[in-house]
């Protein structure tokens, strides 16, 4: 019952990140626990809510429980080292699946659709018809299956696309083809002609966008990167844009972000690229997941959304 | 049945199509009909297969039974005098519900994502980021709940926009906040941040999106025409924009097609245009629908899609 005595401490320690918001409102959504900002040297805390955090961070932490990260992907964590009695959580949708289904399907769509060449079309003054293409010679291929890549197959159907699936493990999703393993890749890819990318950043996965990989698509592919930018092995992207194989890619990662000034990616015409901005925290979603599940780790109860540190998601 | 032992005819009249697709495939699905092109002076048919037919092709169908109309929208058939006797059935769905929910759902959230702002940014080379906004901040208007509304208002759905409808009599959609008729307009408008036009086009929906009812929207409104040019006062839209009631439009439709090469919207900043593409007629989806249509009637069966000429839809 110690957590009804002394206060539980929470620690926020988040790059790139304004800290006063989630302060206030971890404060509120758990009045019983002390939240601070991480500072080297402040007592160690129960738990810390981080996002891509400094290996000092951990270091001075001798009782930490549990860490929250505040976004779904937990590479950055998994290269530092941690405290061994503490579980990794990650974020679980949190507003982050419904938005990174609208920003896949809105890629798809303008894909399909031609709307990158009528947009062209429109700035030119030209009023031209493509013509309409077949949904049936579509298929998108989504490679990762957790919270946000199911969410993006399910997007994907309301909208008739044919949808394969491919994940280290087998899963069954409705309506999708399901491959799994090193073992059917190649045959996912050689079904698939868009292929969006949600895997989880691990050294299995690192490069796995390669121009093997990305040859073995159907004629036409479509890139569409949501994952991480170490995913992709950029220059075999543009070689297989450039040979025609592929018609080209919609890329919200990056090896290096912010995308550096002189990358090809930017000025390519067939490359449309935004700032790692698919599937953003939403802050009062994600105080109310974190609040909920420490709230549950001091009753004793069980948590979803633990990370396997041994597969590294 | 006489249909079997004389052949009925089909004539084909539809302006700026290419004939002979659709004749082969008419041949194909009805093998005992006699299918040709219209010219003037040939004999009259039973059926008549039209896009924007002249009146002199009516002037000469004495003994039509049907009409099918290659398109969703019959306005342009309601201003000919039609045979008394036949028919004006639509083309329903075939292929277009889908791609204009796809077509609405990318205007929808590229504007509420600020996907627009994101390419000009990349292509200035510029990595910046805009605040995440709150999805029910963004309630979304469907105007006219038909086949195509429906399936509009259900997509947006799936991605948690709140989404009211309005329509000419009371319908009920599941999910969907409905208002009905002259008296719930302006509720409906007050309602809405994103209005979607997907009304019939007829005397009473004429100029229906002018300055008193786009300045009825939530500030910061965004006008999606997906209807008909008519629809919209085009200095109405713009004069909202100039005072930033309005946000920006995506327009698919406009009073003149081409728009012509003067218009305003042309090179607007915060209107994006495509030409009159948001939902392509499938030649094999149409074909497929209208044989079994042909069929039903002339084996006396009850058929949908049955355009009432008195209200104009």
């Amino acid at each position: 019952m110690k957590a009804d005595i002394s206060p539980i401490r929470i620690s926020f320690c988040c790059t790139n990140t304004d800290p006063e918001p989630w302060l206030t409102g971890l404060r509120a959504a758990l009045p019983l626990a002390e939240v601070s900002v991480w500072q080297p040297g402040v007592p160690a805390a129960d738990y810390a809510v981080v996002w891509a955090p400094p290996q000092a961070f951990f270091d001075e932490q001798s009782q930490l429980k549990g860490v929250f990260n505040i976004g779904a992907g937990v590479d950055a964590l998994m290269k530092l080292r941690l405290p061994p009695q503490a579980v990794v959580v990650r974020l679980e949708d949190a507003g982050m699946a419904v938005q990174m289904a609208e920003y896949v399907c809105q890629a798809v769509i303008r894909h399909f659709r031609d709307l990158n060449a009528y947009a062209e079309d429109a700035r030119a003054g030209r009023w031209t018809f493509y013509k309409p293409r077949q949904r049936s010679d579509f298929p998108v291929g989504v490679m990762g299956l957790g919270v946000l890549g199911a969410r993006v197959a399910q997007a994907l159907q309301h909208f008739e696309f044919p949808v394969n699936g491919w994940s280290r493990s087998p899963k069954v999703l409705e309506g999708v083809h399901g491959f799994s393993g090193a073992a059917q890749f190649n045959d996912f890819l050689a079904s698939s002609r868009m292929l969006v990318n949600l895997l989880p950043l691990t050294p299995d996965t690192t490069n796995i966008l390669n121009r093997d990989t990305l040859g073995r698509l159907q004629p036409g592919g479509y890139v569409i990167n949501v994952a991480r930018g170490a995913h992709l092995v950029d220059d075999d992207l543009l070689a297989l844009i450039h040979s025609g194989h592929l018609a080209g890619a919609t890329l919200d990662v990056f090896r290096t972000e912010p995308l550096p000034p002189d990358h090809p990616f930017w000025q390519h015409p067939k490359v449309t690229i935004t700032p790692h901005t698919s599937a953003r925290t939403l802050r009062s979603e994600s105080i109310a997941q974190i609040a909920d599940k420490i709230s549950a780790m001091q009753r004793g109860e069980p948590l979803s959304g633990i990370v396997n540190v041994g597969s590294g998601y």
